[in-house]
């Protein structure tokens, strides 16, 4: 598997040609995941021969380079296994692939929220560097091109006339807000420049935008699971959640949406309708169309937090409901804090109709991002190779899934569910009903790992035998063994 | 006077030793102080001969060279001029120094706020980066080592290990607040590090500060006039003013507030104890005390938003309120913006005993500043300079403080009033009773000139003849020109 992976990353490296380089990873990897798709629906069981080299070149199509590199994907991801002389064969431990949770269908439920104090706990609990990050709701900080922007950052420093450095505090660095837009409009959103506000982070971004649309007592729709960031500013306004279930794959349930439009005097939705936290859920295309029509008719703003968009695993860009905004109703909030430059703190949000309210809340309460970091993002946006690098990062990002998965079907009990996310760094676990993974956690802490309970992301706190584990971080011994521990854990209950 | 500045500027810059440059510096700044003060009460009369400086030397003890030095600096301020081998005489527009405003007594007030929109498009319309910045809320970011800090971000985002950028967020970077916390050490203010929170910018510190200590509905008692910020903070969390007025000098009327604690659930006081925006005025050590005294009696807690604490005139810095702090009752906030990295958005708050509430509110909206931002403060803190960069600081603001109040006086009515800082870079003018600031703001727009009009300073806007002017910017002909246009403005009212 070492070998495998070395062969994997040279070629992704050394091609001169990143168009080329891009095709031919997307042959491989699309023939990778055929295959892995029949292990994952059982049409290749456990133990079985994958096709040899030559007979998938000849019946696919693809060439015999296409299929070795698959393959070396395929095995890398824990999925199959090269026996000497034999050739490739599904992994025992795909066996039993996890099932996906059941969230189920509930009505919507309206309640006020309290669940900062466990939150603030949890996380305290989570700091200490040497744990195993399991817990952790960034991904590895070795997986970002740190030094490339150090270098971004030291030339934005220097040449940075030192008049910009207060002029720029209002509106937000001029390049960086173009970059921004750039981007907006190479995935098919036409964004005037004046929608965007550079925010510190998308938090920020976030808590503008509800302080812009509700005031204390209002009734906001949020996902059930929830990020619990939503909830703790939820509960800091005093607005009262309304809890929309997510189903693990196709995002929040609009049937329970629509009734609770019709009933309930909703002031605003804040959705994340692309790789949901915790889920990983993204919404189809024409599921996003139809959340907007119903926004539109009922004239409820969205707060679209996006921040994982980048992210993705599949072959095209997931669309933002922003995308279908006519009407100026949605505000689309992204970062670079999980795609290029964590603890730089730059996070933006084209704010729609109510973009120079949110701006000037901002001027009322942080004022401006730090100007160094935004000058800094901006060249790097320019000259450092932001596709390159994300290309690499989404890759790692799949690999370390499907190792987690691997292991999660090896080390938990098979009645244990699972999501599969098309993009991000979390899995949301579903543990045999018996087990709390409160205690969980503390156990779990008391031999170096950490992880993220159920109810931390919930109003109501719900999930108790739930929990969200990071795979963000370059899959090793010391994950395995990790994850091997929290399997006798969870059987300990 | 252009070649006494040169022989200053190459007093100040070329000594090698810093502090015995300090020392000498001292002597012959106090020197200076001493006749002006002769000047400003009228011991020596416009037109009149200044002692020789044989004669100074003799009388007062100085050395001759001392003596040529605070001649130098007080004719760099306009306040002596040289005549062929005839020495030194104080000049003829010093004739009539213009006088103090008074701002009188008056019982405080309870009002809802409702100025932001005004305060808005005030500030929208000083954006202009051609306009001579009076108006401005920034010194000249040519007075800050911007190449220094440049070095020191450089090196810190190059040295920085991936995994701090991730693990510094919460807390904020453990050197820069240990340098913040020596700080405070070395001013006689001890501070256990942990209640030190690193905020993006004092205004996100003060915004913090305010939410935990109130709801909305709630009293706070702030100065009348008022930082516009202050006025629009509490319009925004939908908190009430009571409005004690400030001596021009000696900062808040104790007597008002001592009433007004007694009579009004005041729920917090939120004061700029030194160098209060926009009068300048700094309370002496013992009405710190007698403040804190009152306010520990009635157990409200204390903001004190002290960011201009660096740019003191006086010999030793003023102390803050924080000082006396035994009861963890002050909410002490500071910041780089104005005394070194402006635009880096880094402040603090030394937060007594609501500190972890601030951190954990924090949390919930910013998660954290800029981490490459605060590691380059801190390096520099450590290795840039800083003391040597605030006394030439300084003495670049009180220079341009005594330029402006000469200008003044040779182009405003004499019935002009304005103060005189002992610190900082804002002078507040109260021009005769018939002058409109708004519209002479905009006559001074018209001609490139901004300046910030009376009423944004206050919730009932008050103060419409008065005026905040910025000195922070280097003299040159240009501000000598825009203060002979708005004299002239002025005096077409």
């Amino acid at each position: 598997m070492a070998l495998a992976r070395e062969i994997v990353n040279k070629f992704l490296d050394s091609d001169p040609s990143p168009s080329l380089s891009q095709d031919r990873m997307k042959r491989y990897e699309k023939f990778a995941d055929e295959i892995a798709e029949l292990i994952r629906t059982g049409v290749l069981a456990p133990g079985e021969r994958v096709p040899s080299v030559r007979h998938a070149s000849r019946t696919y199509g693809v060439s015999p380079s296409t299929v070795f590199q698959a393959y070396y994907l395929l095995e890398d991801r824990g999925l199959i296994q090269a026996r000497a002389r034999s050739g490739y064969f599904v992994r025992e431990h795909a066996k039993r692939p996890l099932h996906e949770p059941d969230i189920g269908t509930r009505a919507a439920e309206t309640t006020d929220v309290g669940v900062s104090e466990l939150v603030f706990s949890v996380l305290a609990s989570l700091r200490d560097p040497e744990t195993v990050p399991f817990g952790s709701a960034f991904p590895s900080p070795e997986l970002f091109p740190m030094a490339r922007l150090a270098r971004s950052m030291a030339q934005s420093v220097r040449d940075m006339p030192a008049r910009e450095v207060i002029a720029e505090m209002t509106a937000g660095n001029p390049d960086l807000r173009r970059q921004i837009a750039l981007r907006y409009m190479v995935s098919g959103v036409m964004l005037p420049m004046e929608e965007l506000v550079i925010t510190s982070g998308a938090m920020e971004a976030l808590n503008l935008c509800l302080q812009v649309v509700t005031t204390p007592g209002d009734l906001v729709a949020i996902e059930s699971p929830a990020f619990y960031a939503t909830l703790q500013v939820l509960e800091r306004l005093k607005l009262k959640a309304v809890e929309i279930p997510v189903h693990p794959r196709e995002g929040i349930d609009l049937d329970v949406l629509t009734d609770s439009l019709a009933r309930l005097p909703i002031k605003a939705c804040w959705f994340m309708s692309s790789l949901q936290n915790p889920l990983g859920a993204s919404m189809g295309t024409e599921k996003k169309q139809a959340l907007y029509a119903l926004l539109q008719q009922h004239q409820v703003p969205l707060i679209e937090d996006d921040v994982y968009a980048e992210l993705y695993f599949t072959k095209d860009p997931p669309k933002p409901v922003k995308s279908f905004d006519r009407d100026g109703l949605v505000m689309h909030c992204g970062s670079f804090s999980k795609s290029l430059a964590p603890g730089y703190r730059i996070g933006w949000v084209a704010g729609g109709r109510f973009a120079e309210q949110i701006s000037r809340l901002k001027l009322m309460t942080t004022i401006s991002p730090s100007v160094p970091a935004q000058a800094a993002i901006a060249d790097y946006l320019q000259h450092g190779g932001y596709d390159r690098h994300l290309r690499k990062l989404r890759h790692a990002l799949e690999m370390q899934q499907a190792a987690m998965l691997a292991s999660a079907a090896r080390h938990f009990p098979a009645s244990t569910r699972v999501t599969r996310p098309s993009g991000g760094y979390f899995l949301w676990f579903e543990f045999p009903e018996q087990v709390d993974s409160l205690q969980l956690l503390q156990l779990a802490l008391a031999q170096g790992i950490s992880l993220a309970p159920g109810p931390i992301f919930s109003a109501t706190q719900r999930f108790r035998n739930c929990a969200r584990l990071n795979h963000g971080h370059p899959w090793d011994a010391r994950s395995e063994r990790a994850m091997e521990l929290l399997g006798r854990m969870i059987r300990s209950f």
